[in-house]
């Protein structure tokens, strides 16, 4: 089968074997994937990875022991977790210590014709999602994980740091309590979705005031320096991307304003579904385009600074 | 008066005029100081406070526009607020940023003969508590924002790292929920009073395993190490005291664990006196000597390394 792989040098091969498919796994037949920054930060050589990438897809399944899930179109979770330790027994199983992550730690991604997935980490898609917004489901249920970890209240002011794709799925999703919400970034070109939706948006140096709910979704020092300005005393940051480990913040400032740090990373995909199949979200304008997977390497060459770019497998 | 004063240099003088009173404050007699480490802190240049040092105290109301107040025994709150700004008015009045601080910011403290305090700031102490046990009302206080801030549960585990004054007041309060509690600490002559309390303790380099909540209490960058070590994923861990400011935190691990930071400061005084009430903290324990304020040069001497030293006013 075909499969996009890095080890050490990212290419598209022809002559990759078809997954094994171990008794409580799926195979799954890819129709099309997402390319993540955490993808981008792989080929920089992030968590060592070297096999096939992709952890965002969508995809129909060929092969189950479990004939329930046969010919069904899926999503699925990303950390195939052991299900019987102490973490998995109180329900934190995407901190599974002994977990595998699809194209990101130690399991084969989604970038390639056929996948084999635990039978545990299927969702299926409702017929009224399309590919292109089932394909969301992963990012998206990482925007609702903010929501699982902290309450986040209707009078809320909320400020959210990067319009990345990341952060315009974050300011959808946080919309939806009744919060005020500001996007604060540096492409106005993304941000006709935000208007739409009641969303308000500046630049960074126009940023200004307290929030009692911040999201950093930068990546990057300058950003998080910028989300933590605007946390009001008392208030609440969300870090939602890994930052370099060279980054500071004043812990003593910390402790003085009481600020609560929320380290924030996958999230639940049932929920994310039903988002999608209400219209809540709209991922038609994060995707900047589509290509076939023979075309991987334009594909990951154009989504340097862009919004989505998604791989299509068939056709 | 007499007044513990610090312009650079720590001294004891005796001709401070007694403190002016506005309409809105109240003349306080003092009975009774603690010396903290904030004190011996601002000795250091900490804020760069200069001026009479003291916020945890015990005293009586001798001269008040609100006759209620005259002769009542009180403790007082440190953080005097505006009472009108936004931040005041959804009940942050301890992080008003118009705020003067007892003896540590713009405020003259409680190492003296007498004190002027906001009306706002009074609580009176219940006449079976004792001065030398309603003179911890302030840092009983600040152990209780923990519960304050978070939901600690009774299963929850617990660790404390930092076995001195404050952390042994907030194991106390920990283990009220019934929470399994462990002090992580460098001092086993403190620990008598913890194991009489079911207060599991050890040394850092025996500390092991995952907690669902850690507490640092060290205020130095190994403590905090040691506390990031013991904290579970999406586990939380409590910052009690300022650290300095070149404390490295790895970011990045702290989102892909979903760890959770709370940054913790000054607490509710009602409920700390109503735990001193009933007989529920032990502070006897933890006061190392008690000194006339006359003595107060050796006092601060005396408090290097420490359990809790007072000062007493009169003789």
């Amino acid at each position: 089968m075909r499969a996009v792989m890095f080890d050490g040098e990212l290419r598209l091969v022809h002559d990759q074997p078809l997954p094994t498919v171990p008794a409580n796994e799926a195979l799954v037949k890819i129709h099309m994937a997402g390319i993540c920054n955490t993808d981008i930060e792989i080929t920089r050589g992030y968590k060592g990875f070297n096999g096939i990438l992709g952890h965002e897809f969508v995809g129909t399944v060929v092969e189950c022991a479990d004939a329930h899930w046969v010919g069904r179109r899926i999503v699925g979770e990303i950390n195939a977790a052991c299900r019987t330790c102490p973490t998995c027994l109180r329900g934190d199983d995407p901190h599974c210590p002994n977990r595998t992550t699809v194209g990101i730690y130690k399991r084969a991604g989604a970038m390639a014709d056929y996948i084999s997935l635990p039978i545990d980490c299927l969702h299926e898609v409702p017929a009224d999602v399309t590919d292109a917004q089932a394909v969301f489901t992963e990012p998206l249920a990482a925007a609702l994980e903010i929501i699982q970890q902290t309450h986040v209240r209707p009078p809320d002011r909320v400020a959210l740091v990067g319009d990345g794709k990341l952060g315009l799925l974050i300011a959808q999703v946080l919309r939806l309590p009744g919060c005020e919400v500001t996007m604060v970034g540096r492409h106005p070109e993304r941000w006709d979705l935000l208007h739409r939706q009641g969303i308000a948006t500046c630049r960074p140096e126009q940023a200004e005031g307290w929030y009692d709910v911040v999201v950093d979704v930068t990546g990057n020092p300058e950003g998080l320096k910028t989300s933590r300005r605007l946390v009001r005393p008392r208030g609440r940051l969300v870090m939602k991307s890994t930052v370099a480990a060279e980054t500071q913040l004043d812990l003593t400032m910390l402790v003085v304003d009481e600020i609560q740090l929320i380290g924030s990373r996958c999230g639940p995909f049932p929920a994310a579904l039903r988002l999608l199949q209400r219209g809540l979200i709209e991922t038609a304008p994060l995707i900047t385009a589509t290509y076939a997977l023979d075309d991987a390497m334009a594909a990951f060459a154009a989504s340097r600074g862009a919004l989505k770019v998604l791989l299509q497998m068939e056709g």
